[in-house]
């Protein structure tokens, strides 16, 4: 069955108003099922997603695309602890770039209506497998299975929409053809028939990261594919298979519509031999959509100047504890920031600055120390209990998160700071095999910078003792600016007090999230409405979404022609 | 007396309202005079303009700004050949660039419509100076009095108050505020008020050329200060006395209207002791605006990479003659861009590829020959009289050209082309010692790729012979896309070769201006209408202006707390 684009653009055309409609008010929308419950879902889709996973296991990965020269794939479960055992094609490069290039060529002749009809049916074509994605990004990336089937799901695509919105707006915004006139004086009016050609910049490499493998993919991909961009996706060689089924997904999506598939590519590749340079360094890569490490990420940010480089990396991100009128949702808020996901979101919190006078709460004046512990105390009610915990941290992707709690502890021993709360392996009530670990939770001094003044990326939580509650705004927004920050979060009773510390922030170039309680996950990030990373500090620069992240993924060529004078035409 | 920011948004919204739609048509609009004619401006002004300009010679240029530590100026006249003994304030880097960020502080404070506000007030201010600046430009890049009146007059100012819309556009997409909800199940709607400020990048340095000091200058700087971002205006050491200028007349209206006249600042130097590389890579600078030689725009873009680079330079540009209904009027318009300004214009074409077959004119053929011929007589006419070709040809602004001139010559003969025309010095009516050059016109054939494969800043037309009219679109269109063009011609009677080669220059990232005739400067680029450079090929990257050129050049901080659940609000 043939879907042909300028169908798909009528049928999704809602879609695109209401997208854009979101866009500029801000406010919440989604096309897309967050919840896997059954009663949204019906009963059978849970089990079939499940067993559609299951049997992916063990198996080659059936994708069909040019240039294959082998297999990879080395996947482990952070669950099981057990090779998933499938392969991916491995890939010639030269032959991807040389595909992407040619299915570029038809793709551009659409329409920017007909491109956003054809993405808006891959967007629904990939939540139609978010049961079976959210397993496999459950036992790649380690996240809890609602965590996963939101995250590499509805919210993932709420963010890839929102890119090809913004897509849309920019291509929108060049007339494709103009009559212009000017008087010349002596020679008299010259009537000029003008139009503008869209270009896309070439293929763009789209880079995974390993605890989110679809959430910051999305965005790229369609903010590439609408503005007549190819794309290379290459996945965490953790993290192929959720992002494999989205390449698959994609390409079936893209022959239906009548379009070469080759305009989204997998290039898997392993930890042992890893092909991101060659590939972003490619001479046909023109654009580089990247997420994962500040340290990768900054390399690319001054090492591929030719290119038109975006990064979303991670930062030190700090809360600010001042005072609260009800300090049990504010320390419930935090608690869950730190121990979802084991902390391993770009968004998590690390650093508490707290005064060493202690939080005003109501009427009375919480000391440090006993603030500490009412923190320590909300972390233990949220994982003593194994299934809690389950729900709450999932588990650690990797091994080198665990050897990082060991060895930020043994250097805060080393150096005199106080060990507030172990972090121990929990007991995953469905996989005894698990990588979990609870949050470590370390006092420190305010001058003890060498131990908290970077992210570590593993459930760490620093609480920090400062002179005063200006010392820690000052502190913690130092921090952003030098080191990096996307969410930032301040606890506050006092008008004023929050109105300076946004001021001080906003000077830092980092976003602040106020008073934010335990209702709903604190660094939850809605798309249409938050603004991702800022560009100000070291923690990347593409917001996910604005138009600085669309408008220059495509360029305008011109050509002009005198309308004959004869006829006036 | 002080001039409100918020008076000045009200007065020139109109201007704003007016601009934003002629961005959106791209129909001709400006709120400037192009022409310098005295029925215009009434009788004083011109000798008024020329008294003023005269007033400054041999005078230190008065301008009260920050950190200077001694005096730079060795200006010398094209026309005069003698030093225009101008000198200007030699500044402190560090003090420019503190001074310029402490500038920013309330400069941000600003809503958008009152920095386009104080923004349009300057641009009327720098027109009233237009006479004397026509002048000043003169006796600095060599342009004749008409085009310097209109080049760094009105057009210029077009294209400054162009990208002062583009940037209120991309900052009016962003909303201030924003209320969203969502129902996080059990835990009930949470409501969260959001807010987005934005904020600039930081200083930005302006590279100025020599041949047209503000064309560039003033979109860049425009751009810069509706982000909010300073700017500190890096003249070329020939080139002073126009920038010098009009950052005077910038500072003042800023002082007039309440604001840190320190937004814009000069920091001029000499060609023994260039600062620009100190300025661009001086740790505070955050955005680069360059316009100049594609040598030194390529370095920027590669060795700046931590910086946002904007970048403007040359191509080389070609024609491309296959037939015309009115081969006099196409070779009329080809010969006034060939001589225009001495062909020293990024948009001057320097390449005309003719099939050695000939051109098809109306009914019959006209030889390669018999073609070339046409054009080395449509130059004589306009370069035989001094009067026209002082109007047209004006002057060389660097010795550099001339030596360029001699060595392409030399080199031509050596390898066997054949000179057409020799270039000459003609006598300028009003100034005996102008430095003067008509163009030089070699034939050359298609494989001589090593004589006319680059651009030659000077009145320099290599006509070349080529196997067929395909060949030559294919041979322009290669050089387009892997030496540079800003503007390529093609002259054709044929709708289908004009679709093809508009294809095949689409690929090369090329614009295409078709048949343009003599009725008009085939190499006029007009503001709100035409875009500039592509961005695909080696010309540049900014299109002067699009929303690529300013959606980056500001970032979004934002709040978000939680709405008090009691009251609802």
């Amino acid at each position: 069955m043939k879907l042909r684009p300028v169908e798909l653009a009528e049928r999704h055309a809602p879609h695109l108003d209401a997208a854009l409609k979101a866009c500029a008010t801000r406010a919440h929308w989604s096309p897309f099922k967050e919840s896997p419950s059954s009663k949204v879902h019906g009963e059978s889709r849970p089990a079939e997603g499940r067993a559609r996973f299951e049997a992916l296991l063990g198996q080659p990965f059936e994708i069909d695309q040019p240039g294959t020269i082998g297999t990879v794939g080395h996947e482990v479960s952070p669950y099981t602890r057990k090779p998933l055992g499938i392969t991916y094609p491995k890939s010639d490069p030269d032959a991807l770039f040389g595909a992407a290039r040619e299915a570029m060529r038809s793709w551009i002749e659409l329409s920017p209506e007909e491109r956003a009809g054809v993405c808006f049916q891959m967007a629904f074509a990939l939540e139609e497998q978010a049961f079976v994605n959210a397993h496999a990004t459950m036992h790649t990336a380690g996240q809890a299975f609602l965590m996963a089937f939101s995250g590499s799901g509805a919210n993932a695509l709420d963010r890839g929409v929102e890119a090809l919105a913004y897509a849309y707006k920019a291509m929108a915004d060049v007339p494709r053809t103009a009559e212009w006139e000017k008087d010349f004086g002596r020679t008299g009016i010259v009537r000029l028939r003008k139009s503008y050609r869209l270009r896309p910049r070439g293929v763009a490499v789209v880079v995974c990261c390993a605890t989110f493998p679809l959430w910051n993919a999305y965005p790229a991909v369609f903010a590439n594919l609408m503005t007549g961009n190819a794309v290379i996706l290459k996945p965490h060689p953790n993290g192929i298979l959720p992002v494999a089924m989205a390449v698959k997904r994609m390409r079936e999506t893209l022959a239906a519509a009548g379009q070469d598939p080759n305009l989204v590519l997998l290039a898997a590749d392993e930890r042992e031999a890893p092909i991101t340079i060659e590939l972003i360094k490619h001479s046909a890569c023109a654009i580089i959509d990247y997420t994962g490490s500040q340290r990768f990420g900054t390399w690319i940010e001054e090492n591929c100047p030719d290119r038109l480089v975006f990064t979303e990396t991670a930062g030190c991100n700090a809360v600010v504890l001042e005072s609260s009128d009800d300090l049990n949702a504010a320390i419930g808020g935090l608690a869950n920031g730190l121990c979802g996901f084991s902390a391993q979101m770009c968004t998590s919190p690390q650093n508490v600055h707290i005064p060493h006078t202690g939080v005003r709460a109501g009427d009375t004046v919480l000391s440090f120390e006993d603030t500490a512990t009412r923190i320590v105390d909300a972390i233990l009610q949220r994982t003593d209990n194994p299934a809690r915990a389950a729900a709450l941290c999932a588990a650690v992707q990797a091994d080198q998160s665990l050897d990082l709690i060991r060895s930020v502890r043994e250097r805060a021993l080393a150096s005199g700071a106080e060990i507030l709360l172990e972090s121990r392996s929990y007991d995953h009530p469905d996989f005894p095999d698990a990588r979990t670990a609870t949050p470590l939770v370390v006092a420190v001094d305010a001058d003890q910078i060498d131990l908290y003044g970077e992210e570590v990326f593993a459930p760490i939580c620093f609480i920090i003792r400062e002179h005063s509650s200006e010392e820690a705004v000052q502190n913690a927004a130092r921090i952003a600016q030098q080191r990096g920050a996307i969410s930032s979060y301040l606890y506050s009773a006092d008008r004023s007090f929050i109105e300076n510390a946004q001021d001080r922030f906003a000077e830092a170039g980092a976003s602040l999230w106020v008073n934010m309680d335990d209702r709903m996950p604190i660094n939850f990030a809605a798309a249409y409405s938050d603004y991702h990373v800022t560009g100000l500090n070291p923690a990347g620069n593409a917001s996910l979404t604005d138009l600085a992240f669309v408008a220059n993924r495509f360029r305008i060529v011109q050509f002009r022609e005198p309308v004959p004078a004869e006829t006036g035409k």
